[in-house]
């Protein structure tokens, strides 16, 4: 069990101590450094952490494929990281980018394109960026 | 496996189909409504996003308590929701919130605190809003 130090030391102190989780994963949300906007959310092991903070672009870990990926390089829509920021336990981090297009897979700027709307019964979902930068069969090939 | 129509639906339906992972979680992004600041990361299982959705509170899930909880139901800093989005696979929501004084159980607006700073050698972290809106050890008692 951690102790009140560890936590303290986590919370409060100025060494990079990244906590990861069962599968050796930090949550990662990216922004628009521009505009603010939530672009996704994401997973970095401690390979990509690394790599992410020492070239300034966005890697992450995909559970799906189980691999480290290196974001936009397939697509070609990278992210430039203008400022990184770790959380009080050191279990997310935040990153303001600079997007190039895309930085869903559905050829969206945001992976949120979708408002959850409450109404009289279950809850729904409406588009409210529906639009597509880019053609992701174009991208990605048929199976994106 | 999801077949391709699942995902379609998943991806492009108006129905609410959360992805929940093997925890019976789904990640959620808090961000200031007003600013865009990112302020927390942290998980709602079913129940905390049917209350959040129901309610406009933002409602949680303790990965390290194992319950629900509402957001400011100790410190009384609650988290309005202005508008709640779901992502590409509906594994992730974020929402815009009216944040009551502090996000963070440290006392600080936001969790994200601390900014990475890549160096020389070791990344290092270093404060960038260190100041305390309130006074955790008043908000929680002893243990925060």
């Amino acid at each position: 069990m951690p102790t009140s130090a560890d936590i303290d030391e986590r919370e409060e102190g100025l060494e990079l101590k990244p906590k990861f989780d069962a599968s050796g994963l930090l949550t990662c949300v990216a922004t628009d450094a521009a505009t603010g906007e939530v672009l996704m959310v994401a997973h970095m092991n401690d390979e990509a952490l690394r790599k992410t903070i020492a070239s300034g672009e966005a890697w992450y870990f995909s559970r799906a494929r189980n691999a480290l990926w290196r974001k936009g390089e397939t697509s070609g829509h990278t992210q430039h990281v203008v400022e990184m920021r770790m959380d009080c336990d050191q279990d997310a981090v935040w990153i303001r980018v600079e997007q190039k297009d895309a930085a869903c897979h559905t050829g969206r700027r945001s992976c949120f394109y979708r408002r959850v709307e409450a109404g009289e019964g279950e809850a729904r979902l409406t588009f409210v960026d529906a639009d597509r930068l880019v053609d992701p069969a174009k991208v990605y090939g048929k199976h994106p």
